[in-house]
């Protein structure tokens, strides 16, 4: 199949377009680097080494397994871009990971908030443009998350929930209650990828991840100059590997708040198996299909507590801290959500053990001396806009 | 009360600058003019003539009533002009009507899909970092659409729904399938405004407003030169304005597909109304207060009787044409939506009546030469795009 990977350089683009290829499909990998430039930025980097652009990734590539990954360097806010990439690799699928994807970096300020909704609304609506005038029948299988729901006080279904009301009742989109800039820019592309499966029949897959650990799939462990990219920052770093970084080196696991917020995670290899059910069982023409995308659910406490353990067992001695939380979100609440659809299609989870996280830790021990320190303790704060104007 | 209306060279934006004007309160009105350069490119123009400038209009007022409308001539989605305006006004209240309005103009291509939803997501962005920052006790009343919801099966509620599900329950956002790229930036607006009364703890109150018609305020009868922009082409034209024109100048109405199509209307004056009812009864700090702003429901086919009947007592002969729907609509749906918040404050409804109709037809008849004929018929399709793709 020939299968788009939008994002192709990213922590997950970059490993999904490599268990592609390596299944014996046609890969093509876009990417404009904007997570790199935003590290830049920010004077921070990817914890693995992860070679000097995508082009030298893919040559890195065909040297170990005799494989192509082709590639655009470019950016799907340009809409000739755009259009040359699906008129000339006309994708039976597109696996859409091309977006700004940090919370936190959406709640710096007033540009990097405008800057994330207007990038990842636009390249998204630009993916929808060019799949309904070039390819329509091809199906997108688009990444959102599980962020976009919120923390509501009953369960959460997948995508839709069927309302009673009045003595009537509807199959309606599940209502979301996102929590920064970042997850509104996920929401407002979940409501333009339903409009045009309604509309222009397009079909389409919005995969609602949790949260990804680890750092190791079957084809970054073939060789070094092939392993993924791994954020450990407070802006791009996310709570699992954030927590066996810390361990590691001895940084206390800071968990914001009371820690008691719930979300569904899950290991970035069940990413790829996830994707890969999406796209070999593709939604149906009109069809906007959405999956919760996660194995297991935990909370900040029990996720540090496991970490705590597992490093324990490994000589480490690991502290838990409780920082002010920089976000505003509940700190204790209900959580329950539905994750079924995966699994149907049949989703063989790698569930959370000791083992795995300390298969996690050794990674990290190999590159602890990169380990950049400044940018660990969480700074970005979404009271910030309010908190400065006050004199 | 300081009074920020947004968008104030505009059908509504004019009429309510100078309605809070001759109520004591002082106004300043911003207006790019994307209208006009719209209706500028498509060869359209209100049939009303609305003089040269916003600075123009105000002048007018200002000789005819004695008071003073203030006016900035930029674009919201400058940050810089924002951030001037509202250091320099320091509104107690901001009246946000400055987007681009129209669903068949999102619908036109690409290009105009991009740039609605840009337009609109980014200035209303501004607007809600200005608030943070600089008047964080002020009140945004912002204007949404009953298209934001569609025509789900069961009732419509003001802007949340208790759902109860699997034993327990949750009061949420109404879940909205809109029905436009137009649309759908206002569902964007929407969740975004909602955050920022959830996080930063503004106020602000989301009028879900119908169909607006009628042509004359209090205020546009007291001089020609006070006259508010009509617009009746397919681009910028909403129903029964349209009609109401049609039947003047003896075009058939245009009823699209089975005209089963079912929505919430209102009167100009109920408009102004309706928005000082807000705007005096401000939301609470933190509160995302959503009213549903009609004050009938009607379905296009009863429009049309309406217009038609109206239209013989006054001796034109009125025919119907059941045209191709341009639009991706159901044409016979349930509908019925609640719109009781308005009302509880005191709202006191002008309902349509045949009498209200023919002073309709009056203005119309002053300004019959200024029609252009080129622009009745719909042309903008929303499978459009799909359709010019087929060899």
């Amino acid at each position: 199949m020939r299968i788009l990977i939008l994002g192709g350089d990213g922590y997950l683009g970059w490993a999904t377009s490599m268990h592609f290829a390596r299944r014996g499909h046609e890969v093509h990998a876009v990417d404009n680097y904007l997570r790199r430039r935003a590290h830049q930025e920010a004077g921070t980097d990817s914890l693995t080494p992860i070679g000097a652009s995508l082009p030298a990734r893919a040559g890195a590539f065909r040297e170990v397994t005799g494989l192509e990954i082709g590639v655009t360097e470019g950016d799907l806010t340009d809409w000739e871009l755009t259009q040359r990439v699906f008129r000339e690799f006309a994708p039976e699928a597109i696996v859409h990971y091309g977006e700004m994807p940090s919370a936190p970096y959406s709640m710096i300020d007033r540009d990097h908030a405008v800057f994330t909704q207007s990038n990842n609304v636009v390249n998204t609506l630009n993916v929808l443009f060019a799949m309904a005038e070039i390819t329509p029948e091809a199906h997108l299988v688009k990444l959102g998350t599980m962020g976009e729901y919120g923390t509501p006080d009953i369960d959460i279904e997948e995508g839709y929930i069927e309302i009673r009301h009045n003595g009537r009742s509807a199959t309606l989109p599940f209502p979301k209650v996102p929590g920064s800039m970042y997850h509104l820019s996920k929401v407002h592309d979940s409501h333009n990828v339903h409009f045009a499966c309604r509309i222009w029949g397009l079909r389409a897959t919005d995969l609602n991840q949790g949260v990804v650990y680890g750092i190791q799939t079957e084809e970054t462990a073939l060789d070094e100059r092939l392993l993924t990219r791994f954020d450990y920052d407070e802006v791009f770093g996310t709570a699992l590997n954030r927590f066996c970084l810390q361990a590691v080196i001895g940084h206390p696991l800071t968990a914001y708040g009371k820690g008691g917020q719930t979300r569904g995670y899950l290991n970035i290899v069940d990413t790829l198996q996830c994707v890969e059910l999406a796209v070999t069982n593709p939604a149906s023409a009109g069809e906007f299909r959405v999956f919760n995308q996660f194995t297991e659910q935990f909370s900040i406490v029990e996720l540090a507590e496991l970490v705590q353990k597992a490093g324990a067992e490994v000589g480490l001695d690991v502290r838990v801290e409780h920082v002010e939380n920089p976000r505003v979100e509940l700190e204790e609440h209900y959580y329950n959500a539905r994750h079924t659809k995966l699994l149907d299609l049949g989703l063989k989870p790698r569930l959370l053990s000791e083992t795995l996280i300390e298969s996690i830790f050794e990674t990290i021990q190999r590159y602890r001396d990169r380990v950049i320190l400044d940018h660990i303790d969480p700074k970005t704060r979404w009271r910030g806009v309010r908190e400065h104007t006050t004199p």
